[in-house]
Parts: C-alpha cells; sequence; structure tokens
C-alpha cells in the first residue's frame, strides 16, 4: 500500500509499504476515507529532531473496518469509524474519568501509519467510533476533523468552562483555534474573540462564530482584550498554540477567577509562579480526550449540524503529500487533505 | 498604642505609635482582640527585602469595632468582626464572582499595621464580617484564624475540587496546611493524607481529619502517595508552600483530570510546560477570597463545629512578639498568638 513516509526534514515521499495486520487480539484493520497533515506533523517536518530513518507521521484518521482481532466486540467490517490520535481501552479509572488521551494503557497513533491507505487501530473496541449510517462523501473531511482538530478545540473550550454568558478569547488561528471558535459557538459563548491577522481564517473564523478579531498580538493583544471586556479580560481563553507568547497572552487575557484551556502542545513554555498566583486564573489542558467527544461530536456532523470540514483549504490527491507539507509549513493553506 | 515594627532583619519591636484614624469614608478603626505572626510574615523577617525604616508587619485581625467613616452601613460600633488580608469593596465584577482578594479596589491589609491595638480598615463595608453575638474569648484564636490561615486552606480545598468520594494530599505542614486539612474533611474527603514529618504537626493533622501521614518528600513522597492510591494519584493537591519542589509534588502526585489548589505565596517557582500540559491536571490558586467564606466559616466557629484555632501552638503577651517571630522561625511554633 502506499504511505506518506518522512525521509528527512522537508523530505515527504509517498512509499509502497507493506500493508498492516492484525498484532493484538483487539486491533481492526481500516481503510482510510481520506488522510490529512496536522499543524504538530510540522515540528518532525521542520527537523526538530534529526531523522536517520524514515518516520511514519499524521495521527488523524477515519474509514471503514476491513478485519477486526478475535476480541472485538463494538465495531465490525464495513463500519464506518473514527478514532482519536491516542488509543485508550476505555475502561480504565482515568478513561472513565474522562481523560481516555491519558489512559492508563494509551498508544500514541502517531506510532502507526495514520497517512497511508490502511491503518492497524490497537484497542478498537476503546479507541473507534462507529457513524450510524455509512456518511456521504461530502462529510468524509468533518469526520476526519472530527479525530484531531476539532476534538481538541472541543476541550480547550470545555476546559475553559466556555458557555452562556462567557466571553471567550481564542488565541491561534490554525485549524484547532478556528473549530476552538466553532465549539466556544456550540458551547453558547455569548462573545467570542478571534486572534487572528489572516484574513482567510479571520473569514472563517467569523463564519465559526466569532463576534470580534483581534489582529494584535502580545501585549498589546492583551491590551485590546482588556480594552474590550472593560479592563477585566476574558472569562475563558483557549489556548491553541503552545508557545511561551501564547501561554502568556492567554493567562493575561483572562480575568481573575477566569478559565484558560490550553490544547497547543507546550514547546519551550516556562510558567512564572508568581505571575500566575496573582492572576488568579484557572489552569487546564494538555492532549484533548477527543475519544469522551466524539459520539457528540459525530452526531452533530451527521446531521449536518456543524461543517468543521471547512478547516481544509486545500485537496490533493494523495501522491501529492510533499506539496500538502510545504503549504501547510509556507502557511499557504490552514490544512490539507489528501485524497486516495 | 503598641505596634510591632519590624526594624531590620530578625529585629522586631513593640513600638509606641500614633493611633490610626478614619482617612476615608469607608473607614472602620477597629480594637483588636489579639494579634498573630504570619508564616508570610517571615519572608520579611528574614531579610528577603532590605529594611531602611521601619516597617509594618502582619495582615490578620479580629476585634471590635470603635468608629466607623460616614459612608459605612454593614457595621456599626460595638461589633466584633472578622476581615481578611485584603479589604474589598465586594461589589466590583470581581468580588462578585467570588475573587475579593483581586478586587478592582483592593488594598493589602499589611500596609496597615495589624500586629497592633488598634488597626484601620479601608472599605469596611465590603471587608468586615460581624459576629453574630460577642464571641467568648475562647473563640479568639478561631476567628483571628480565619482571618487568613483558615479561609486559605478552605480556598486551596475549594480549588482543588475537594468532595466526597476524593483522596486529597496536603503539601505543607504550616497553619495553613493543616487547616487544608481541616476544610478537605469538612468538605467531605474520603481520604486525606498530610505530607508532614513533624510529629506534633502530624498529630494536629490526625485530629483536623487526615487518614494516612507521609513523611517523605519530593519524588519519594510523590512515590508514597501513588503507591497509597492504586498508581494513580490524589483527585485533589492542595499546596501550602510555595517553591518549585512542593508545587511540583503536588502535580505529579495528582492523577490525570484531578486538581490541584496552591495557595503558598510562589517564591522563584517555574512550571515547565510540556510536563504540565501531559499531567492533565487543573491548576487553580492565589490569593485566597477569604472574604466570600467568612459568614460561613464564622458560623462554624460560633457554633464550636470546628476549632482551627488549634493551630496557635504558642501564646505570648504582645510585648514578647520578637520571641513570637524567633520561634516560628526556627519552627518551634506552628503559629504564635500575641495577646494585649
Amino acid at each position: 500500500m502506499r504511505a506518506v513516509l518522512l525521509h528527512g526534514a522537508h523530505d515527504v515521499r509517498v512509499d509502497e509499504v507493506t500493508k498492516p495486520q492484525i498484532v493484538e487480539d483487539g486491533d481492526a484493520i481500516i481503510k482510510l476515507a481520506a488522510a490529512c497533515v496536522c499543524g504538530s506533523d510540522l515540528w518532525a517536518y521542520r527537523g526538530i529532531d534529526p531523522i536517520t530513518t524514515p518516520i511514519s507521521v499524521g495521527h488523524e484518521y477515519c474509514g471503514v473496518v476491513q478485519e477486526v482481532g478475535p476480541s472485538v466486540k463494538n465495531v465490525k467490517p464495513g463500519d464506518f469509524v473514527v478514532g482519536s490520535f491516542f488509543a485508550s481501552d476505555n475502561t480504565c479509572e482515568i478513561c472513565r474519568s474522562g481523560y481516555q488521551s491519558s489512559c492508563l494503557d494509551r498508544r500514541p497513533m502517531g506510532a502507526e501509519n495514520c497517512q497511508a491507505e490502511y491503518l492497524r487501530v490497537p484497542l478498537a473496541d476503546g479507541t473507534l467510533v462507529a457513524t450510524p449510517t455509512m456518511p456521504d462523501p461530502d462529510l468524509i473531511p468533518s469526520l476526519l476533523a472530527a479525530s484531531d482538530v476539532l476534538g481538541t478545540g472541543w476541550f480547550a473550550a470545555k476546559a475553559a468552562e466556555v458557555g452562556p454568558g462567557k466571553t471567550v478569547a481564542v488565541i491561534g488561528d490554525g485549524a484547532v483555534g478556528l473549530l476552538a471558535v466553532l465549539s466556544a459557538k456550540l458551547l453558547g459563548a455569548d462573545r467570542i474573540i478571534a486572534m487572528s491577522r489572516h484574513e482567510s481564517r479571520q473569514k472563517l473564523a467569523l463564519e465559526f462564530g466569532a463576534t470580534d478579531i483581534v489582529a494584535e498580538r502580545g501585549d498589546e493583544g492583551v491590551a485590546r482584550i482588556k480594552a474590550l471586556t472593560g479592563g477585566l479580560g476574558v472569562h475563558s481563553a483557549l489556548e491553541a498554540v503552545g508557545t511561551q507568547e501564547s501561554m502568556m497572552q492567554a493567562i493575561r487575557a483572562t480575568r481573575q477567577g477566569g478559565h484558560v484551556g490550553y490544547v497547543g502542545v507546550s514547546h519551550d513554555v516556562s510558567l512564572p509562579g508568581l505571575e500566575l498566583f496573582f492572576s488568579h486564573v484557572h489552569l487546564h489542558g494538555g492532549p484533548a480526550p477527543v475519544r469522551d467527544y466524539l459520539p457528540e461530536l459525530i452526531e452533530r456532523i451527521m446531521k449536518r449540524e456543524i461543517n468543521p470540514g471547512r478547516v481544509f483549504d486545500l485537496e490533493l490527491p494523495f501522491d501529492d503529500a510533499a506539496e500538502a507539507y510545504r503549504a501547510m509549513d509556507e502557511r499557504r493553506a490552514i490544512k490539507a487533505l489528501l485524497r486516495f
């Protein structure tokens, strides 16, 4: 089968590799409906770690079950399924508390190859959620978005306690930030301030429910948010970048007693204790427990209540994966979908 | 009147100073029932900042109203009152959301002199809570504890979402940590692990409701807590120290999805972003909004349901203030009360 492999920094190739097989009793093999590139794939693409042997990339997936291991009960061949970027048993105490992405037996799907024609999913019973019917082809982008970027934006909003009466700021205008805007809207926020200085992203933020756009960053961005909120700051800040600047922007834009939900994977972030202490904010985040949200998100997508697939502003044939990475790296595309 | 002044590091004196007077329309003048030394007073005592002119210390207080400014409506001369270490208007949006210690017009009571015979309290209407009747003298230590250390321990427990079914760890065995144990008990925690290696403090922790004592610290302390909680860690960690070690101990002792409530004033603390991200904990804390809790805490004290005054294990005449500081500095006393 064909699979995307990263041979080195900025060296993406589509190679012929062996099709995955059932290894554990709880595995499922899926024929993927499409593949996509995540902003976090760009860290490897840009060479954050040296690459000595070709590595698999990607961790988002949906498609049709081909085969299941002997212990699998919840999905069967022919089902259309969506899963999260961490496989989870969904039975341990941490899973049951709603933190499947910290499952005691979690498996990072990045270790499999999700940018490929077929995928092995371990712990299929706890990981995969089947759609009630076979989705129309135009729903594939949205279902693929549910696998990570939508679920992650949703977690940012839940972690920041977004709800009716709340004013929200979203820091980050990548796919996760934009879907955090959509999530805040779905959760009933009164006012949603999207921080973005890219016109196409601002437009999509407004389409998803943003009420205000702030183009400034850092201290200026914080000052603008304070000015928009009577000097107090927002009730909820949704952080979807993962840098020192974006984290401090989120903390400083939030009023005392407010909530920061952070989902950008922290890179070189160090939070000053005394400032955090006197900020009086609540801080929660981490890898989104997407599995917990999939049933609800899939239902909303299947009913066409939401269209998170709008974040895919570039579609390419699978064999053009290298161009998909280039376009995202150069910020020409928000998120790229690869069609087989 | 007599007042404690810090003339330099380790140089505490009781001086004759001018009695405070009404300055603002919203002020009250209180005759203090007793005074006390806080663990956080020791930072100044130990010389964290150079002292060039004698400074006031202390920020905990209760006593009888002597005089009020013309706009004061909620308290009157003769009332016995308790207030918090931040005066607050209790009407602004931040106060109304339950964060009076971040009141938009807050006044640090440390700027007044709370270790003195009389005290000026600004914003008296929003700050002071009167007891329903004149308290018996033996309740004074508990009411003085409500002013800070009890309210702060209570906030740690609330911030960490302590409640029935929860397993709790308390990091810190000073007055705040011990009263965090009491608070966790009052809030219905199933199991309360107190971290302490001082026998007298362990005994008081057990009296306040601790079910387990862990004497180890740092990585060993975390390992012991994991061993006591099936490898998962606690649901709620209450941090009452404020150092890098104690903060990391709290975060690492908490299970994924759990809550850390931190009330130790952070000194040289820097939280590593990536570890925090994957810890999946909720983090909340800061200066305790004691004003919000005073009505409930005072009621419990007046009904003799709780006896937080037990943290005072040293009582001295006011003129022996220097010895009170020495005893706390050398950890010979948990908390010292000064009687006029």
